[in-house]
């Protein structure tokens, strides 16, 4: 779980992009995909694992699922704490 | 796990709503609750879990976090398929 080649940060754009991604990730060989959001981006998250897992890569299962809490500095400088997700993918 | 009593939806209401429902039931004598969300509410649920944990009872930590696909039926009838979350918060 330390190898950080495997990490994907999901933000804002289509889901599409970030399964494109894991697919190419386990093309490549990889056998885990972290996938790491943070906030509103939580729910995009389970879904690209969800898409990922039941459309296109089949031979894959939710490994664990992470949650915590990140501290972020907003445009005032403000301290903000926001929510995160880990999901590990990995090979059955 | 099965016991539904413990279960509190996460939806559109303002996150301090679910995180008194989630201390309400720990006072009550519940050592898990599970926190289920589908959809965008996803994020919030993490989020309802964080705060529950870090600031309103400390000895609770997450015991496991489960995500799927749920399928629903839209407004014309349609099949759509959502991600969902079930997050066990649990006494230490």
């Amino acid at each position: 779980m330390t190898d950080t080649d495997n990490v994907i940060f999901v933000g804002k754009k289509p889901a599409m992009s970030y399964v494109l991604a894991c697919v190419t990730q386990f093309n490549e060989g990889n056998s885990n995909i972290i996938l790491r959001a943070r906030g509103r981006a939580i729910s995009h998250a389970v879904d690209v694992a969800e898409i990922v897992k039941n459309k296109f890569v089949v031979d894959t299962e939710v490994k664990g699922v992470n949650i915590g809490t990140e501290e972020v500095t907003g445009d005032q400088g403000e301290k903000l704490n926001v929510s995160s997700i880990e999901i590990i993918l990995g090979k059955k």
